[in-house]
C-alpha cells in the first residue's frame, strides 16, 4: 500500500465515516501509517474475508498473487476492484483467479504524483479528479454502478469504459509522458550536466521520472503494445526535429513549436 | 521586451532606487506597461544614447539590428549585455556590429518561465538565480565585472563562463529540455488525445512546450549544433527503449528508470 491506497482509506475514512475499514499491507510502516484509518489485518484474505468491497493498491504485477490469496476467503456478493495504470491485465487476472470474475470491475484514478510511499497519502487526492472504471461484458452491472458510485463519493469524477480503450488511452496521456520524461533524465544522467544552473523547464520536464520504478516497470511492460509504437513515433519526431536543425529549416521548427504550443495551451 | 526585459526593469527600479531607467519596446504595450519603472523612449539609438549600460532583451535573432542601430550612439564607456539563450550568437553579432566590441559582454539570467510578455513581469524574477555571464578574451574585464555585480545587485548569482561553454551547458539543461517537451506536445497534437482525463505528469512534462516561438525558434537555430546531437541520442534512446518493451526485457527497463529516477532526485 503506498500513496494511492493510504489515500483511499484516508479519503474513505473522511467522506463514508459509518464504513468500516480494514487494510493489509506488505509493509509494516504503510499498515501502521493507516492505522488510525483502517484495522490493520495480518494478512491479504484476513483484509477480504469480511468485506462488500477489496480494493486492490499493490503494484500491477501484484495483482495475480493478490487475487489467488483473496479468491478463496471473499464473502458470496464481495466485489473487488484496483487502483492499478494498467487495465487488460487486472481483468485478465481476475478472469483467471476469481471465483466469480463478474465480480471484479477496474479502476484507475487519474491523480497522484511522483511521491510514493503512504506516509504522502492525502484525503482530497481524488477531489475533482476523473476516475476511470474499467467493465467488459462479462462484469455485473451493479458492480460497475457500485464502482462508479464509490469514487464519485470520494470527490472524484468516475468515467467508465473498456480496459483496452482505458490501456490506449492512458498510453497517450500517462505512460507515454513518463516514458518522455525518463528519456530526458537519463540521457542527462550519463552526461553531468550543469544541473546547478538549470531553470524551472529541467525540474518540470523531468518530474515524473522520478516515480518508482517498482510501480512503472510493470505499467510500462504490461502496456507494452500501446507504448512501444508511440516511442517508434517519438522516435522518429525526434529524427525530423535534428534533421530540420542540421538543415537550417526555420520554418519547419517553427511549424513544430507552434503546433507543440497549441497542444499545451489546449490543456 | 517581454518577461525577461520587463522583469530586469522592475527589478533594478526596486533595488537600483537611484539608477536612472530608460527603455524602448517595439510593442508599444509592452512600452506602456514600464512605463511606471522606466522612462519610454521613441527608439533604440534614443534609448541608448545616454547610458552607462545597454541591455538587449530581445529575441536572439533581433540582436544583430539592434546593435547596428544603437552602436552610434553609444557613450565612451558605455557597456552592452543581453538576457539571450544563446550566446555565440550575440557575441559574433557584437564583434561585427559595435565599434567597441570589447564593451559587449553577454548575460542570460536562468529565470523565467512558459508565461511569455512584459505584463507577467516580476521585481524578484532574478532572485536567488543563477545569472550567467560570458566574455571573450577581447571583452574588457571591467565590463565583466560589471556585468557579474549588476546580476548580483538584482539578487541573482553572477557565473561566468565563455560563450561557447554556455552554449553546451545550456543545450543540455534548457534547449533539449525544450525540444523534448515540444516533442511530446507535438505528438499528442497529432492524436487527440484524452486531455480531459490527464493528471499532472502530462502538465508538467509538456510545460514549456507553451514557450514563445519567436523566441524559441532562434534559439534552437543559433544553438543547432549542440541540439541537434543531442536529439540524435533521444532518438536512439526513444528507439532502445521501444526495443526493451517489444523484448518485454523487464531488467532492461527497470535500468533505464532506475538512472532517470537517480537523475532527477539529484535535481
Amino acid at each position: 500500500m503506498g500513496l494511492i491506497g493510504a489515500s483511499f482509506l484516508r479519503s474513505a475514512r473522511l467522506r463514508l465515516p459509518s464504513t468500516a475499514l480494514s487494510a493489509w499491507s506488505r509493509s509494516p510502516s504503510s499498515a501502521r501509517v493507516t492505522a488510525d484509518v483502517a484495522e490493520p489485518r495480518a494478512t491479504p484474505a484476513e483484509a477480504a474475508r469480511d468485506a462488500e468491497c477489496v480494493v486492490l493498491a499493490a503494484p500491477v504485477d501484484a495483482f495475480p498473487a493478490l487475487l489467488a490469496e483473496i479468491s478463496p476467503s471473499l464473502q458470496p456478493g464481495a466485489w473487488v476492484t484496483d487502483v492499478g495504470s494498467t487495465k487488460r491485465g487486472a481483468h485478465a487476472a481476475a478472469e483467471r483467479l476469481l471465483r466469480d470474475p463478474s465480480r471484479f470491475v477496474g479502476g484507475h484514478p487519474m491523480a497522484g504524483s511522483e511521491k510514493n510511499g503512504a506516509a504522502e497519502a492525502r484525503a482530497d487526492l481524488f477531489e475533482g479528479r476523473p476516475c476511470i472504471v474499467t467493465s467488459t461484458p462479462r462484469t455485473s452491472a451493479d458492480v460497475r454502478r457500485s464502482a462508479s458510485a464509490l469514487w464519485n463519493s470520494l470527490g472524484g469524477r468516475a468515467v467508465e469504459m473498456t480496459p483496452e480503450e482505458h490501456d490506449r488511452v492512458v498510453a497517450e496521456i500517462s505512460h507515454l509522458p513518463h516514458a518522455v520524461a525518463s528519456l530526458l533524465a537519463a540521457l542527462l544522467a550519463g552526461r553531468r550536466p550543469r544541473t546547478d544552473l538549470a531553470a524551472g523547464g529541467l525540474r518540470d520536464t523531468t518530474r515524473v521520472a522520478a516515480g518508482d520504478p517498482d510501480l512503472w516497470v510493470p505499467i510500462l511492460m504490461e502496456n507494452a503494445d500501446q507504448v512501444a509504437p508511440l516511442l517508434g513515433i517519438l522516435s522518429a519526431e525526434a529524427d525530423r526535429l535534428r534533421g530540420l536543425l542540421v538543415a537550417g529549416d526555420a520554418a519547419g521548427v517553427r511549424a513544430h513549436l507552434e503546433s507543440a504550443r497549441g497542444f499545451r495551451r489546449s490543456l
